[in-house]
């Protein structure tokens, strides 16, 4: 299952890698002899847990589809213009950090404001492109990792 | 907008009454003089709530979408199933109650597993119909209800 | 540090073998040849976790100064009648569950209006004991045993 | 109620102003003509919320007897280092913004690692102040205003 998640976040554009250099970004400054290598491998850990799955499962759907014009109205605008008081798109993220804690619950809140990297590169309206659902999922599985490295760092397994 | 919500919980098989039912269920041992009519009225208060409208709204698709096998597998099958790990069902539910404070939670906790109700024959599987969504989103509306209930009885406003 | 926080509920009235009890009976119509063991290891495991551990060092503390009246009003007769719209008891049990996922969370809904076993005994107030947050505590920390038993069975390790 | 909630918080160091210019600060860039007096009537409503009074009340209770030494080891040395994994003082605080749905949520992530204004001075450790909850709790009711103002510009009433 891991691998179908990754190659369907693959097929709308993120790499783990690119999931990964967000994690670095906002735990350089905590851990200065931080890996990219140890932020891949703490993101693809995350797409291990069944909720992670789950919500990316349900929400590239959501994209896809929203893409191609395929949902009724008014839900079909709604999700292709990404309206700030839908929620639903970060109500599905916050299943991800949810399970790390409240450290997962901030740095998700942080990257949805911050939109560091790729974040910020999906949130281009300018090319028929719907990613209103996966900002957000990118943003959780970025805050989620850093969560894991911080709880690691002080001994805790999640 | 509470009209066309209102439309489509009629269409998939759920009326406001049915839901006012629960709530004066699970309210009466508290409030002995409650009435049908008011819980009728605490319902339609929640579905003015921008958070019930996006989620009834995006539950209800994916219902119906995965009654017309319209989904990729995996989602697919985990939909029609119903599969006790998927999770989403309920995140979308508990976006609805959580505008109402832990009691709106703790409803819906018991809600959720006691099935009074609509929401027992929402559980049905035998007729081809999928209620994967619909089954939370009434025990989320009938929570909320209850909650405002409970609330407005202390003199606090929702 | 599970030790102590094993020591602390068990001077306020609360041993490992409560709390698995209300686990085992939950769980006993779903897996019908669970036993009191399996049960009481799997609290304990819950109780190894940093968030119920906080929880429980916080809420156990706010019940003891609570019954020495220590607080300012109007805490204090707060605390004392465990009034209903306080909610921080619940909040502070809900950090328990969440981590695992919304099983956690619907379980403890449930539990918190089903007050199973040692849950019902510790709602007595007419002994001037105060176990506002305690009832909360123990409700939580049966949930997040039950929904890791019912990962478990599905192949997850929590 | 409301007025005793505010005496509490200036009596830790923090007015309600303090509170309005963070919101200010956060929301200035979506609302260019966006007043202090709007904030601070929006920290005011705030304030009112039975959620918010509870997480004040139990919150800085908790400040004050730590800057005590009144709590039992290991509870006194995690409030008085406000240490990273203890996290009870964020779930506080979150219990204000959950009502005000997910746009609270991420507001809240953002100003807990920004530490705008008031909320930076908070964190200053150098003078045998524990401002543990505090920080948190400033944090949530400026998140929480700021999303009424979000909610309020597109014709929602919280
Ligand atoms: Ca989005
Ligand atoms: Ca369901
Ligand atoms: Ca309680
Ligand atoms: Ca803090």
């Amino acid at each position: 299952m891991k691998i179908l998640i990754t190659e369907m976040l693959e097929e709308r554009g993120v790499t783990l890698e690119d999931i990964a250099k967000i994690v670095l970004e906002i735990q350089k400054s905590y851990l200065p002899n931080l890996t990219l290598e140890e932020c891949i491998m703490h993101v693809s850990k995350v797409l291990e847990k069944r909720e992670t799955q789950n919500a990316v499962l349900t929400g590239l759907v959501m994209d896809m589809y929203a893409e191609k014009n395929m949902f009724p109205e008014p839900l079909q605008t709604i999700l292709k213009e990404d309206k700030g008081l839908y929620g639903i798109d970060e109500i599905l993220a916050l299943s991800i950090t949810n399970i790390y804690g409240t450290i997962g619950l901030t740095n998700f809140g942080y990257l949805d404001k911050s939109k560091i990297g790729i974040i910020n590169k999906l949130n281009d309206k300018t090319n028929g492109k719907v990613n209103t659902f996966l900002d957000d999922l990118v943003a959780a599985i970025a805050a989620a990792a850093a969560s894991r490295l911080a709880h690691q760092d002080e001994d805790v397994v999640i």
